[in-house]
């Protein structure tokens, strides 16, 4: 198939190899002219302008967008838009929230185009050698350009969620989950770490990811780390998100579903970044009031 | 190696076969008469009482012990205790507190005989066809004994991980994590049950288990449960639990840990335990003090 692919960083790259070595023909867009050039080299056609993305495109268009979430969509979908046709799709491959890959699919059909909504798992490995695709979008649309996420997606990688918005849907729960998983599996190494035990940390990731019940890829990147940094002395605590775990609470708390786990792996993050909490000087500070006990001062 | 097997139930009778398969020579024992007929059919020895067991034993005597974790480790090691000589080796297979673990080897080594304590994860198929084992205890015991973890355990899924109390620790620390993966997951698919989508839950685990960050076993699980039973309407939301998340969340409160994903994973199995919860009670009681609001009825 021909597809128009916008974004050719991290993620878009690599995909754009994974589409390239499944025999699409690929026209590679970035506004950045040196992994345009890049791309060239590896098969693809390049340029570093829509319409010429766009004149590239024969037939019904498809245009896989892999750039950052927020506003910067939008600016993209009404760029494209006077130089689409009845039909033409844009796929959005990126971390959107569910709720404006909803819009965005509304918006679009006025306008007799379609969109769907495409989760992405895997990083970037997955990206380049198989990745997990969570699409939504209208089934008849959807189907129609099935072949691409069977393509760059391992096998069962690939799953049609069903209406719009679904498969950015499914995609953040997913990384709610993470969330609540990384979470889970640093804490029970901070608690071998703090024991009377010396423990090797990656032969006890290795281990667990032979045989156990928590054997998981997450795991397998634990054992990786750890087998670079016996003990993760070269770098900081510091846990950075980049939307996704809040999108899941906030979506949660609409839902009136209760989800503690999640909630706290997202707050612990946000406490990572404080070197100190108002919140403990408060807590000090009263116990200080009502029972003397002793502040540490600054 | 010539092994006497204490506990055939679920977890040992699978065990005693691993073993077997393995050209080990194991004498069953269990209280359970029928067992023991059942593990001699499948070419080990048999044997209701202890001294039977011992007296079956040549050289240096080896013995596993897969029972309930509690007293009865203490009754059965007290009642082995007389009939086995300097250098024995008693293997305790099970679920105890490491900090019983300690005790027990300290205890046993003013009588020169040895304690190994062995944490085995992998659940009932690990044990047929390969566990995963997290062996503590003195080095020249433990590496003497070796063949035996690493003939029950698959590939790398044997490690010696210590002195003493080691082995329970770590997998004490592997269920403690197996609690906060097993709640993350278990959030996300309300998340997805909550919402507006109409999801197949087993074809969404079967899609994550394929290429996204979140493939673990403990998902390969869900996908399983799933396929049995479409949206679980068939069981109770009723979260029970063994024992070892609580022991994560003793041990890294007295570790200073903060574990807040451990600890709420356990405190919400005693959640679901409850149907209604005091709490509650007094919470709608004092909405109601303070603002009126209307407090549902019994």
């Amino acid at each position: 198939m021909q597809i128009g692919f916008i974004g050719l960083g991290k993620m878009g790259f690599n995909m754009v190899l994974n589409l390239l070595r499944h025999k699409h023909e690929v026209i590679g867009y970035d506004i950045n002219e040196a992994l345009v050039n890049e791309i060239k080299q590896e098969g693809a056609q390049g340029t570093n302008t829509l319409p010429e993305l766009c004149g590239a495109l024969q037939g019904r268009k498809v245009l896989w967008l892999m750039i950052p979430a927020g506003p910067l969509i939008d600016r993209v979908i009404n760029d494209l838009t006077p130089l689409l046709a009845e039909g033409d799709v844009i796929i959005d491959g990126g971390n959107s929230h569910y709720q404006d890959s909803v819009r965005r699919h509304a918006a679009l059909l006025e306008k007799k185009l379609h969109f769907v909504d495409c989760g992405t798992s895997g990083g970037m490995d997955g990206a380049l050698n198989g990745a997990c695709t969570m699409v939504g979008g209208d089934a008849d649309v959807v189907h129609s350009i099935e072949q691409i996420f069977q393509d760059i997606s391992v096998e069962n990688g690939y799953l049609y969620t069903g209406k719009a918005g679904s498969g950015h849907f499914t995609k953040m729960v997913h990384n709610g989950i993470e969330y609540g998983m990384m979470q889970s599996i640093a804490e029970g190494f901070e608690v071998l770490e703090k024991s009377t035990f010396d423990y090797d940390f990656e032969a006890v990731a290795r281990l667990w990811n032979n045989g156990s019940v928590i054997r998981s890829w997450l795991m397998e990147l634990t054992e990786n780390a750890f087998s670079k940094d016996a003990r993760l002395d070269s770098i900081k605590g510091r846990m950075h998100s980049s939307g996704e775990g809040k999108w899941t609470l906030e979506t949660a708390l609409d839902l009136n579903v209760p989800t503690p786990v999640i909630a706290l792996s997202l707050l612990m993050r946000y406490r990572s970044l404080q070197d100190d909490t108002f919140t403990g000087k408060v807590v000090a500070a009263l116990r200080n009031e009502f029972g003397g006990h002793a502040v540490d001062k600054k």
